[in-house]
């Protein structure tokens, strides 16, 4: 398990149980850490303030090592929301990448449904195996050493989800794993691939959109409200298609 | 139980089992679309074509008599989202509504978990009640006809979620019925809610932010690609905040 | 000339010099409208206010009636504003269409400079012309029936702007008819156009970006203060490029 | 004068005329740079390329050294589009700062037109006059060292342009210098003051639009269309009102 601990400025970070935390304030040991147990604050010697917790989903997803380009969790909120991933879902997603998207769809579906997750380069499955394993999520995940290009082994699947570079190669596939009105949902940078993976799409598949998700964070206080100068532009475009027909 | 109907251009209907539908195309009977049983299409005498689906969560919510406002499903994904709710989760929402919140958090907290739901309207209770057992929902909510102002019964929660007029006047009581680490959270359409509301956070709420979801969809085709014409330019603030001491 | 006039909910309309305006509440005379002469308000006999003014070239385009696809005034504004047009500029642009960019461009060069206006379709130059005369710009802009695909007659201009079908035709004869350092804009509403047009740009053009505008409006009372609900999520994409070598 | 230098990349940057330019791949002699003369490109000894341009108005904005906060090139531009501003226009702004927003206004009221700016800080006033003498529009700007809160000199303005901490003590001074149907704008960071302002105007004010713009700036190659990861959020919002009765 880790730690959160996030300080006033709301800068957070994980720490390993077992592990000290070295910060710019002086050394946090690890006997004291436990003691808080994910429930209460710390002060370094310098009066530094640092307050523990259980890591969210989120925290987990925002600081892992990025090995590989994830999907946002504004992007995997909206794609679970718009699904209507419950407990018992049945879903295949590929490629894992470091499990980004993999651990909000394994909570959504647990603990009586089935995430089961495609890549084909395995070093990205041992670093989301831990990742999955530090959120306490692995026994809902089936890590496949696959490629998803030549075929989706599941049926009768609620959701087929892709963050693949050509995801047009899925879409037969996910024709014949998805059940009568399960969702397929590809998400990509790039609207070429928007558009050549919407026009591949057997007849099949209807209702289909495709949507962007802009956040727009405001600073609020006493003094002024008004939204952030900075704000992220672009992530990725997300297509839902329904199928309709077998 | 209810039946979704979408035609070729997207447009959708739902009718209750036991009903015929009257379309511009002619009379869908009854016993002909209980032979299709939410897997396939049908089509009237002029050759309209309806598929038929057993609704998702958000077709349910979006095909609500909105008698009132309700929290847009792409909020409620966010929410959803953003707080980590799972199986097993317990939270408190007020005001219920027609249940359009109700609804997606249900669908998160099952099987294990439970949405405690406040409301002072009783109207709007019946209607609430009538769409949670539409979607099989019901039994992981309690409808509750208390005014959340005047406290709150639960203890130890993961989430408190407010779309109400006055929500500052719930800060404390939250802070009083979360478990450490909680979020909690309010919806609001107007920025002077959103500010009183964070400047009335008793200091134990820490880590505040304050967004805004856009939506922005594609209209994807042959000939052009380019965003829709029309958007949703606003719905509500989303505030979300985590209790960091007790 | 016209008359503005602006109801008390900002709706406006624009009266003929020499007509009466009827309205709901009752008939207001040329006589009395003659009176107040662009400045001041008029009550019809059911006690509606109208305020009567010198219409704006805002208010000229958005009153047009538009029979082509007008450049929204918040693009033109934003071509005028960056590209730098100023009194004594030279312009090129096509298609004319009803005159809405015209005009914008007109009022932005008058009076030492001179708009050079491209149409093949003769019904649209006669609407612009009517435009052009009504905000007293005509004698700032030469209509042009010809095919900007064949070649641009002018030399050494400032700016060359496309809102044209096809704008890739006009790379070339724009790179020839600019000055060092002019800009090169075209206007589409498609993503498959923009990438057209980009990618075929001869070397001698560089700096090249494109860009949207999106507008927000807030509705601001003593009760609330929040964006409206509905918005223009969609015009078309403005890319400019600049002219850096011969 | 100022020659603007650009390489490859589109950076960009300003060299007074009569010095050597320093660069990573070696010095640049004024000689040399002079011989180019505004129109062509030059390469240093390591073959880095600059293309040498006349800087246009937004190319001297944005490098600016901001020592105030400026009003940003798309709201000026969006500002001036929307005021309907042109040769012979006569224009008040608050206040000066290093005259950003200035120079987009005497570009657009030249030649016939005059802006009066007022400042009370007189070291930015040195920073403007600099600025101004750079762009070659000083003659169009009379710089005033005088507070705006305590009175407007002129009358039968086209505009009164405010980019000020506390707009709401200039609204009475407008409605007696505006001319009849003459535009009131403020700029402002932060949602209060819009509120603020909005709420302070005298009824002689009517047909009030608060609105934000935004820029989405997109990346075209052969490879891949996609808006651009990180976008500016905000920067102020801009309240347009029109004085409709004396």
């Amino acid at each position: 398990m880790k730690r959160l601990l996030i300080d006033k400025k709301g800068r957070r970070q994980l720490v390993d149980e077992g592990k000290d935390l070295h910060t710019h304030g002086g050394v946090l040991k690890e006997a004291e850490l436990a003691k808080i147990n994910y429930s209460g604050f710390i002060k370094t010697h310098t009066g530094k303030v640092f307050f523990i917790l259980k890591p969210s989903i989120i925290d987990l997803i925002e600081k892992m090592e990025k090995r590989a380009q994830i999907v946002y969790p504004k992007d995997s909120a909206m794609i679970v929301g718009l699904t209507g991933l419950t407990s018992g879902s049945r879903v295949v997603e590929a490629g894992t990448g470091v499990a980004g998207l993999t651990l909000m769809l394994a909570k959504s579906v647990r603990p009586e449904g089935k995430v089961y997750s495609y890549e084909i380069r395995s070093e990205h499955q041992e670093e989301a195996k831990k990742h999955l394993e530090e959120a306490d999520l692995l026994k809902y995940v089936e890590l496949k050493n696959k490629n998803i290009y030549e075929g989706i082994d599941e049926k009768e699947l609620d959701a087929v989800i892709l963050d693949l570079p050509e995801p047009w190669n899925v879409a037969d596939h996910a024709r014949k794993a998805l059940k009568f009105g399960g969702f397929l949902v590809s998400y990509s940078p790039s609207m070429e691939q928007v558009k050549k993976f919407v026009l591949s799409l057997p007849r099949n598949f209807q209702d289909t959109t495709t949507m962007e998700v802009l956040i727009r964070e405001w600073e609020i206080s006493e003094q002024r409200c008004r939204p952030n100068t900075r704000m992220v532009g672009h992530t990725g475009f997300i297509t839902i298609t329904r199928k309709m027909s077998e």
